[in-house]
């Protein structure tokens, strides 16, 4: 604890919105279904789709001195994420960290703990990934770290890996594999297009996967 | 485990829109508190209301091929329902099998359990009731069935069971019952209608339901 | 249980409307940062900010017969505040009771429990902040209290004190501290006005609260 | 609600008790993995092992009128199993219904609620499966029904149904499939010995379920 | 914030014992239902009873400074109670605080929050009614207050009221009713030993509470 | 998905046995209060304390064959560590299971799942530590990984890494720092026998740690 590391390696911009065009859903298929955050990280209000660079916070519970000394840390389309050291609901971060957030070129905030001042938050759209929304207050007593791993809302982040978030939740890309993810989130995309069309004229899922052998195999009985 | 069910009774589709209707609270009292799913099923976007015939699904936790099953059962006016073996948020559903459910004529999916692509789905104007959002994917490795009677968070689902849905949450009636229950919901709106205009006007319901006598009996006390 | 206090004292109408303006985060800083309701009471639609005057209920769990009791205990500019003798989330509270709350001034209601009709309540623009939202239904049998002092979500309210509510929560203020509470609050909104523009100009928190001195005799290292 | 069915049928004893030998989870394996309660139920002491005939209760949540209804339906070797109409926490049975439970020959309680006065039942050996212990008293205003299909836990129980508990949790068997699913869980029991002897002698599962060949086709690589 | 309140008012040590003698679900009916913290508030070993003047302290999340400070107010015949000032698990409390506080004759802790060291309270006899066992340290850094009045679980509790704590749970007696409670509690037991009798003789607590009447005239029905 | 990794390194024995004596709470605290895993992992008995080198499986929701894989990898003093891959409280694990893990000298089971036998197990005395104990059966039709890093309820877990476990929950020391861990937990042991001796004496924690000073400069306030 105490540390704050200060030149951490980052994705390819132009990689990294290519992950925010395909979406958290996509991306965590790419990568062979992995890299979630838990479901009850939430957005504060529906419609943002974010990917950005993770500068990570390791905060202890009720204490947010660490997201002040990690704003310093933000470059133009990261994203901030606080893990507590156990868990908490408190209101870490507010419409005035997220001013000066914003006015480093933050995207968002993830964080495995509270956040308020929402109203306001959804008005600057600054959008905001957590567990909570709740305005209790919190303390500046104790260090935390920025820029270490971190486990947040179950998921291993290391600084600087990318992050996508967006309706369906926040999904962890390792910052070596990014392009590498972006090159066969977009190969489902692009496939899907064409699944899409033969879905909505009315083929079955069972006749363009071809299930109907394997269920059989299996014992299906249609009775 | 293992089964379809392809021919299942269904309600009439002109009681199946009076219970739409009249919503899910007034359904729910109509036929004397009971059918409610538990609270923790949530839309995923506000505004929807339907009712419609389950085509019922029991499918592991993690594995979503009994929806692919499932949706070749679809007729028009129906509604998926999922029930998981054992309790999971797990994504199982997302635009795809959406699309698919649409083009057979689907009126919305309920699950307790996950589901994914949320902001297609608001934008395809395709209502889900769910226990969370989350992109977790899911495997096609394990059977379940199509069209048997589940318990669905916490209540009993018998295919061809009425569900009626809305902001309120989920409610199932009875597919042999529902006609009356039509009756008996209309019967509590028109009621309510008056009741309404006199509480709206400032009468209180103390007098309208002329409860003080009761209220002293048991002993209230005004200080 | 089953007394009804009618008559209780009420904050200054003026330092009320005060409290709404400066909504609840700030209120909870004003007052050394308390008086929180648990974050698991959420509002049933965005936008609402409300302040009010607190006519309590002390209710058994799914038994509303005691709300019809309060709301002739309203005055305008009030709101309603239940809590459970223990855990419920059924429906005690929807569109009717509104209705006739609504009628007498009433600004909303809190509720340590369920609450139904969300989408009536949402076309009237009645808010609610509530544990859940779940259309069970209630009965009339068993005797509670109103305007007795009770803890709703972790936190003790007394009739008469100030609840202020928006998108953050719920928080309550002590009736004889209210006016006190609202020149700190409207302080702490004066001085935030500089901090913010400063803040957005780039300046950090670092330095504007200047923290570093402290950080570095605490041992933060920077890498 | 409202209503005592009186004369239920249950299964043999003799088959009663081969289930109760056998515990939870092989009587929910020999019947194809179906049946359990929802984890949250637990014995409120270790070492019971129970199976006894259902009789069923629905009760509104805080209301244990029912139960004393239930205990004259009771015959020796039957299990009270309560499930409230919405959900509780509430402390419905303590040791007074316990004392008046035991002179009846009944073998324990399953109740989706609370029980109190544990130190007393574990003293008395009255086994409890709860989902809370709770000391939080309840009043006696509304009718349930006694001996109707109820959801407990997640699980239809159908009055008569075998309750099969131990300190695995609850599992449910059809009265009607109860010699078969005794037969199969018995059958179970005697193929497990000779693998727990292969087992505890240091053979592998992967040799003695002839696994490495399905791992292998499947993909998995050892490095 | 911030205040140690030293001279605090005791019930009469004789009724306190009275009190525990009678445990919690009989002194929660005899004080007409109230008095319970929440059922998550659990032993963290079976058998102990207890009943103590509680020393209240109002603590920051994971910081357990407060205790250190606290423990110097303790009289013999007291127990510790710990509410966080936002929800936490950590581990406040363990062996050393422990032998530091049964130097001072205290009876036991009752903490929302987390308690760690169990395996050693469990040893020295000292009960802990707890939300969570976790041996998440904490830090000495923010100031609380000792004997103010806190909500705990769901209770207010002031400093000096009787704390009852047993296998059921924990319920706060206001030290003021602690002898009139204490004579309804023992009324109770003395009743309960000839309803006992009874019911354990085969009676039907239907006929000893004369409840076939009110239960037919409500429309129960037996079939 | 779908990898073994065959050798991994482990800790020095002595090393492990010298952590196991110390325990969780100490071990945590020696760290810099790192390492612990989630509240919600408990023992299924209490009394058990452990040291071991983890063998550590990425499982699928519901499916527990990578532990027949698993097991072919223990050695005399591993501990089984399973995190599965999106949340489940499944029985992965029972008394077959255990006998053959126990026969290759396993010294436990850590599972963010479910577990079950658990009267078997005690019986045995391997001790489990799980979220759930839960009887639901699993299938083995999807590969998982064995010794690669998992995050298991909430912390990092490398193939190797020293798990300490016991009454107060599982704590993960880093193989490399695991002999550095064991000499400074072994320093807080021998430290905190001279304090404990102190605190029985009736000195306070205020005067051995000198706090006084300190929280009078915070402006602790007695009255």
């Amino acid at each position: 604890m105490g540390v704050v590391v200060q030149n951490i390696a980052r994705a390819d911009p132009a990689v990294i919105d290519r992950l925010a065009a395909c979406g958290v859903a996509t991306v965590h298929e790419a990568q062979g279904r992995t890299g979630l955050l838990a479901s009850h990280m939430r957005p504060i209000y529906p419609g943002a789709r974010i990917a950005a660079s993770a500068v990570t916070i390791s905060a202890p519970p009720g204490d947010n001195w660490m997201l002040h000394v990690a704003i310093e840390q933000l470059r133009d389309g990261d994203v901030l994420l606080l893990a507590p050291t156990s868990a908490s609901e408190d209101g870490y971060f507010g419409d005035l960290l997220a001013t000066s957030a914003m006015a480093r070129g933050c995207r968002g905030l993830v964080i495995d703990a509270g956040v308020r001042d929402v109203a306001d938050l959804m008005a600057m759209q600054f959008p905001v990934w957590s567990k909570a929304v709740f305005a209790q207050g919190t303390v500046k007593e104790t260090l935390g770290s920025v820029n270490i791993p971190v486990v947040c809302a179950g998921a291993l982040v290391n600084p600087g890996d990318v992050i996508v978030a967006d309706d369906d939740g926040v999904c962890v890309v390792r910052r070596e594999a990014a392009a590498d993810v972006a090159d066969r989130a977009e190969a489902r995309v692009a496939a899907e297009g064409d699944k899409r069309r033969r879905l909505a004229a009315g083929e079955l899922g069972l006749d363009i996967y071809d299930m109907r052998g394997r269920l059989a195999e299996k014992g299906l009985k249609y009775v």
